[in-house]
């Protein structure tokens, strides 16, 4: 008779675990951000020493500034927005300053931003002549009764707010113009490797995610990528994650990206780097697409899942290490 | 010793019910389209019965034709894409011609469309001479690399199309226009009712997911709403629903609507109608969003849920008979 017993709680217990019953995890560190700055055909080979320090220096520039907002309780979206400025200040990313020329030869630059604790976003699309897209983006958030606002219209209403403006020749860099010329030549497009993001826990538990990117190499002139779509390359939620992406945007936005990470954590119960890993690696794939994502959940636990040969990377947890990586492992 | 095994199988059954085994249902008709033209203050007392018999009249001619698409085995993008340039071409709606103004006086239209086989899509935003925008954004998913084109970029892709122009003036209606005028005085925004979108399920089981709209009244120029967003006001998916939304866009777009719909039907098992609710009923309000979407799923089901007065909307199933309703429930 207690053998029988045994046996019906053997067979409950083993039926229980294919349910979705799942023990509560532990917060991994008090706070935390991670940065890319695009994915990409990035190899050790394509990168003489000089320009792999560069990077990673870069890189470790935007995190420590990041980390220096969160070890003093500042939000997560401060330490998004500094990093993110950080790296559009530097011509070395496809963001802000470093930006690359649409087919027309001109700059339009797109960017986003997401507080996961209320759920707020605000983005801006095809902007020429802000110094930092990702401060508009907040600014849209905040003081807008918007969320996505494009072109002349985005900058009319930063100008407003007196956002820092610059003439459209502080867009222009030999690197990126060569860049046009070869695409041009080719009739190809460059990977335009270079998108940057950045995602952030804070002291309080709050997410934010925020993306900024000059789009696609010789782009035709109104394309808008994955960037300002809100679910597609940004998304921040407190309950699951905050997402940014980078990679071929067409196949982001048909994929929705950022928000089907956060759907499965949320309704399927997927751990944070299951879920990245299962999008970004199998079901983009499925469509064609390629490219990256970086993600941190409410617990602290990171994802930086790529398709590409590298992706420039890189995080800082409370222990105040950081972490940069190129290539593939390293 | 048999009692206990009837025991055993009684405690199994009952704990896989709490588990999401579910039996694959029906195909509950052999095609169907759902339509909306938007929601809003929309109450029996507000209409006159020349207005009411108008708008049924609108969206029975708007159903009838994606019908005898459907009914001659032609495609869900088809049905859509007539559906929804009907309505554009009906003043009543808020999209093409009909469409409201900015705050500068212009009109801008916005539209996309997605191919639920494929995860293909194509959107447009801020178009000003396009005469069916929806038409346009069908150009830029099936002749483009890219999803989403805006403004000028999108004008001159579709030219290069040769798709329809109209003058600016085409998008002038006086009751628009007074619309404009009133917000102006009163410095509120209206609920820029008349945003229109179908969704379609064909005879090879193939969902197509299409919106198109004028925007919101008074917005500042700029502005781009949810209809463009993949994921937020238009999404469809083979293997879950296509699905249309109309409301407050910026809660649209925050909420990732129509993508959050799909990703609770697949990831937790939602019957359509439950994850539809459960959106638009519960988690946008939750937020401060209303507005409704329409909906149907790869087995025919359909759902047209909305939190506001009323929505213009109805469909019509392999049956032919076309179902009309705007107000609360009739």
């Amino acid at each position: 008779m207690i053998k029988i017993f045994i046996y019906i709680f053997a067979v409950i217990g083993l039926i229980m675990s294919g349910c979705d019953v799942q023990e509560e995890p532990q917060r991994q560190t008090e706070f935390g951000l991670v940065i890319h700055g695009g994915a990409g055909g990035i190899t050790r080979d394509g990168f003489t020493p000089e320009q792999d320090a560069a990077y990673r220096e870069a890189l470790s520039v935007a995190l420590q500034a990041g980390y220096d907002i969160l070890k003093n309780g500042g939000s997560s979206l401060d330490a998004v927005e500094v990093a993110i400025r950080t790296m559009e200040d530097d011509s070395l990313f496809n963001a802000g300053r470093g930006a690359v020329f649409t087919s027309e030869g001109t700059n339009e630059l797109d960017a986003s931003i997401m507080d996961g604790k209320t759920l707020n976003a605000g983005a801006v699309a095809g902007v020429k002549r802000i110094k930092n897209p990702i401060t508009l983006a907040r600014l849209v958030m905040e003081e807008s009764r918007h969320v996505l606002m494009a072109r002349e219209g985005a900058e009319a209403f930063g100008l407003h707010y007196g956002i820092e403006t610059v003439p459209e020749e502080y867009f222009f860099t030999q690197r990126r113009w060569r860049a046009l010329q070869r695409a041009r030549e080719r009739e190809a497009v460059d990977d335009s490797r270079g998108t940057v993001g950045a995602v952030a826990l804070d002291k309080e538990g709050n997410l934010t995610a925020g993306t900024s990117t000059g789009g696609m190499n010789n782009k035709r002139f109104g394309r808008i990528g994955d960037v300002p779509v809100i679910g597609a390359g940004t998304y921040a939620n407190n309950k699951t994650c905050a997402v940014s992406a980078t990679g071929h945007g067409e196949y982001f936005i048909r994929s929705v990206v950022a928000h089907d990470i956060s759907a499965l954590m949320e309704y399927k119960g997927m751990p944070l780097r299951e879920a990245a890993e299962h999008v970004v690696a199998e079901k983009l794939p499925d469509l064609g697409g390629y490219g990256g994502i970086i993600a941190i959940d409410r617990f602290g636990n990171i994802a930086m899942p790529f398709t590409t040969a590298g992706m420039h990377r890189g995080y800082v947890l409370d222990d105040g290490e950081i972490v940069v990586k190129l290539y593939g492992d390293e």
